[in-house]
């Protein structure tokens, strides 16, 4: 099977969590401390709900794919074809009643990411990748569904650049000097998108995104997105991001450049 | 007139701003620099448009009112009524393509605000208040538009308490000071959000926010939905908040009262 085939399914796998995410949204909820006593990362029974309808239609559907998920772990990782879930990407976001969370669906074959896509299901925007071609679904003018092609934005100079981040609180001291040698550079710096810096910037709106200690799940479903329109995207260090870590994308290859020598540069 | 004879009037202006911003939205559009060597404040084309469609719905059902607009500037602004426009509160996420920007139209009666409204009009959504009572418009479960009352929640301690603020880099290095002493001490801070974080205040999702350096239309058409939900919204030294200044909002009188003491305190 090719990307292509599994396209319609992981619109399933997204209508499955839109329904299970959407009635917790903007709701008084409990959010439990995964790491009690460590920094805040809530988990919401939304995210738990969400993954264990996309983690069943999976096991229904294709039960010898393997599975990585935010919340319930892995099974079979070792299998030709694995899936990677993160039902709430930016769940601070969420807890906050702010929309620019997102749901994450990437597929991996051979552990190389051939599939994904972000769904915002309170926007009813869908952005999706293969690699090679990545679209837009949402609202139009009218307020109907409309599709666009998903085309990064080219930029010469990272005086001319928008850059995102998800939150300087979250860098080690090195990566953030690291990241501020990048952020005096640039025409506009904007924190506080998670998964949505990534999307706008396959939308062509964001020249730029840096992240520190991402997880697999946090980046996989998005790299034939960004790829698929256009972009680039690695670690700091140049590498596939499809681990996680520290994360840099970009629009064109040009900027890329500039940004990564400016991340390595030691000071 | 009272304030709600004017709520049907505030639907067709938002009406009209919203008909001129979205073709506007996530679009490749060039931003003026207005302050050309400053700071980067971006304006687009989608700014000018809206507020011109507001000023002449104004200028045709109100002659005698004065305005006061981001864009345009201010007349009349002695009269018994004036309104206060800011198209699109949140410019930088507007070229950005982040939807956490927002159309804010404000009502002044002998110069305290008395109707407000906050609409974001790609993910369909109003906020508006008297003072008294602030309700919500927008998408439903099944997409369908829906109302709710708007109610801000109570937080006994900072320490369970949501924080956000637009950016630690707008604040002059005494404030930014002040507001680092209130976000040491809470649950969660977010940051990037303009005119979202007084809304999510009003709707009982966000427990304080802190801005710096805000103008009138900022703030002014943001205090009757803030304060019609149940919350406090004063300056840093607990003035009235419709001049602009340094804002703090809270959900509830206890938490407020913990933060200005924050705030003001010398270290």
């Amino acid at each position: 099977m090719s990307a292509v085939d599994f396209a319609a399914f992981v619109e399933k796998l997204a209508d499955a969590a839109s329904e299970a995410v959407l009635p917790f949204f903007r709701t008084s909820l409990g959010a439990i401390d995964k790491n009690a006593g460590g920094p805040f990362d809530p988990v919401t029974e939304a995210d738990h709900a969400a993954e264990s309808a996309m983690r069943q239609l999976i096991e229904m559907t294709f039960p010898r794919h393997g599975i990585i998920g935010e919340e319930f772990g892995t099974i079979r990782e070792d299998a030709e074809y694995v899936w990677v879930l993160d039902p709430i990407d930016g769940t601070k976001s969420f807890i906050a009643g702010m929309p620019i969370w997102g749901t994450l669906i990437g597929l991996l074959h051979h552990g190389q990411p051939i599939y994904g896509m972000m769904a915002q299901p309170f926007i009813r925007e869908r952005f999706a990748g293969d690699g090679q071609h990545a679209e837009w679904r949402g609202p139009g003018i009218d307020l109907a569904l409309i599709k666009r092609t998903l085309r990064a934005r080219t930029c010469a100079s990272l005086a001319d650049a928008i850059l995102m981040t998800t939150s300087p609180l979250l860098y080690e001291p090195a990566k953030l000097e690291a990241f501020r040698r990048v952020e005096a550079e640039v025409r506009l710096s904007r924190y506080g998108c998670d998964c949505y810096a990534f999307a706008m910037l396959a939308a062509g709106h964001v020249d730029c995104v840096i992240e520190s200690g991402l997880k697999p799940y946090d980046i996989a479903p998005l790299v034939p997105i960004i790829r698929g329109a256009g972009g680039c995207v690695t670690t700091w260090e140049g590498g596939e991001p499809a681990q996680g870590g520290d994360i840099v994308a970009s629009g064109c290859a040009a900027l890329h450049d500039q940004v990564l020598s400016l991340l390595r540069q030691r000071s």
